[in-house]
């Protein structure tokens, strides 16, 4: 505490990312990160950006990011918003479109950041419990809501929803503002995006950090109804004017364009993934199906936090939380097949 | 406006950049940019962090950037705290440390995004007038106060304050907090920095973007207490994890490590802006005595809007404010010799 703090600065209760090790030779499977590195074309593009010109302000409004995102979708620049990683993104969105009389929805098991912003803007919110297999039942959400918010895939489950249960979510909530979390839809999950020009109460947020490599660059978007945007762009327009750099900018549309390392990449995290399922399944965990690029796993027999330090004992780092339902589980990254493999066989010296 | 918008973002007046044309063959002295690239040093570590890292988070706290910062200003690294360019540090500001039940106080005439924040936040704001000469008069801070925020050089006119007068209200003002925006300081005016350990309720805010070249980088600073710092560190972390890209710490420590090429940039803009304000003046204009990288000033005889006008038609940009009392001013951002010759070379064809 300090005798200058707001009042607000008092009250939060701010979020912890995962732990970004500074030692060498760790097998990092504890932040999502992609294992492989971003296209050529995109490090060539940020290359070829890093000159005279960065004495220049970005462009305020990233046009050329919007309209290469827009033609991906085949959607319209003013369907877009961009910003400094979708963290960023949805930061905004709680401000501009998810703070009503009526609390904000979101499940009990979920990304750890919503109510992080809840309190930073003073959002009253409700958090709706998972079902015991840690599916999302669209029908408990059916209760007076200010907005919605929902990661689909769930992280940390890795659970996704078909296509048909978040059309019913949206049905049954054309009042509210409904923003589904895409952060990892890449990896195996249907995506609401084609539903933006149906439904104008539709968010949807996206990243570049996970299935396009680029963590380390902090770019993410959102798409959704005009009308929905402009909220967004109100709201950054009264926070900051550039939040996203020349480097950035030019890295991003770079890495729309290569589409086909795009999908080269994404494929095989996903076998890489399958593959780490049936290896945990075999060692007795048990392990939820995901549609993300990490598991969330659990073994009968074994404390999670006790297997989270063995592994760390292995130079291996996984994600345990703390709270409560999950606190038996691990949230294991998908690695390169080597990695995978090094987990495994740590696990298998472990587990005795 | 649109259904699903917040009351918040009904309410806010965002606020409006410097025009980024998209027109070549410009002479852009609309914006405050340097006129001179970053530092080869700077484009060789943005180059060299251009890898497979990218797939990776940065590092949340931007540790090394930190480091550098402090060891830069005689400080430790609590006394730092980074943002993704100083707009962003000043929003995260408003919220930690300017909104309290009294109003914050700011100069009627001074840099156009601090009422933006208030209305962003919900902060109640009293403005202060500038004495006729437009500099700040600190007696008449003596009031009912949250917090206080002054740029020093002030925006848009670049008068400096002396230092003695920011020691004077910070003496004054022990009880709230004081932000000195310093967005233009290394162009000739006294920094607060030094009054940092003495003052636990200053902050002192600065950018790379003017003084280092790197406006298209978006990195910006504060230095205060670290009772201070932590505050904004808990908004930041109830906001964005990852505000700095790996490449934008990479850049900015490479401009921290250049310091003659820092020395060398600024002196020569200081050397044209001493040299425009004598050829303004030798043609009539009323020029503001500036700390800055720009001037403020007026032509008895033309009207400002006028001006800007046909400058336009000769393809120079340079910033008018249709604000009461300073809306026959023209603020001219300092170019390099030849541009600043080609100003005045069309400001004698416009004037006769």
């Amino acid at each position: 505490m300090n005798r200058y703090w707001t009042d607000v600065v008092r009250t939060l209760q701010p979020y912890v990312p995962g732990e970004q090790p500074k030692i060498d030779n760790l097998i990092k499977l504890n932040t999502n990160e992609n294992p492989y590195p971003p296209s050529p074309q995109v490090l060539a593009a940020i290359t070829a950006e890093a000159n005279g010109l960065l004495r220049r302000y970005p462009d305020p409004n990233a046009e050329r990011l919007k309209r290469t995102i827009a033609a991906h979708f085949g959607l319209e620049i003013g369907n877009v918003f961009v910003g400094n990683g979708s963290d960023e993104v949805l930061a905004h969105a709680f401000l501009a479109l998810l703070k009503h009389p009526a609390p904000l929805l979101f499940p009990d098991i979920t990304y750890s950041f919503y109510p992080v912003y809840c309190r930073l803007y003073g959002i009253e919110f409700e958090t709706v419990p998972l079902r015991d297999d840690f599916s999302i039942a669209v029908d408990d959400y059916a209760r007076p809501a200010g907005g919605i918010i929902l990661p689909n895939p769930n992280a940390p489950t890795g659970r996704a929803m078909a296509l048909g249960e978040v059309r019913r979510l949206l049905d049954a909530h054309r009042d509210i503002a409904v923003v589904i979390d895409e952060a990892y839809v890449d990896f195996g999950t249907d995506s609401a995006v084609g539903l933006v020009r149906e439904y104008p109460n539709l968010l949807v947020t996206h990243t570049l950090s996970k299935s396009r490599s680029l963590a380390g660059l902090r770019v993410g978007y959102a798409l959704g109804d005009a009308g929905l945007i402009e909220g967004l762009e109100r709201v950054k327009n009264s926070f900051n004017s550039y939040p996203l750099d020349r480097l950035a900018i030019a890295g991003a549309v770079a890495a729309f364009e290569d589409q086909a390392y795009f999908e080269q990449t994404r494929q095989a995290v996903i076998a890489s993934r399958d593959a780490l399922d049936d290896a945990l399944t075999a060692l007795g965990f048990e392990v939820l199906p995901s549609g993300a690029n990490f598991v969330f796993a659990r073994h009968p027999q074994r404390d999670a936090a006790a297997l989270q330090l063995a592994l760390r004992e292995r130079k291996i780092i996984v994600r345990h939380f703390t709270a409560p339902r999950i606190d038996q589980f691990l949230r294991i990254s998908i690695g390169t097949e080597a990695e995978c493999a090094a987990l495994v066989t740590a696990l298998q010296e472990i587990l005795g």
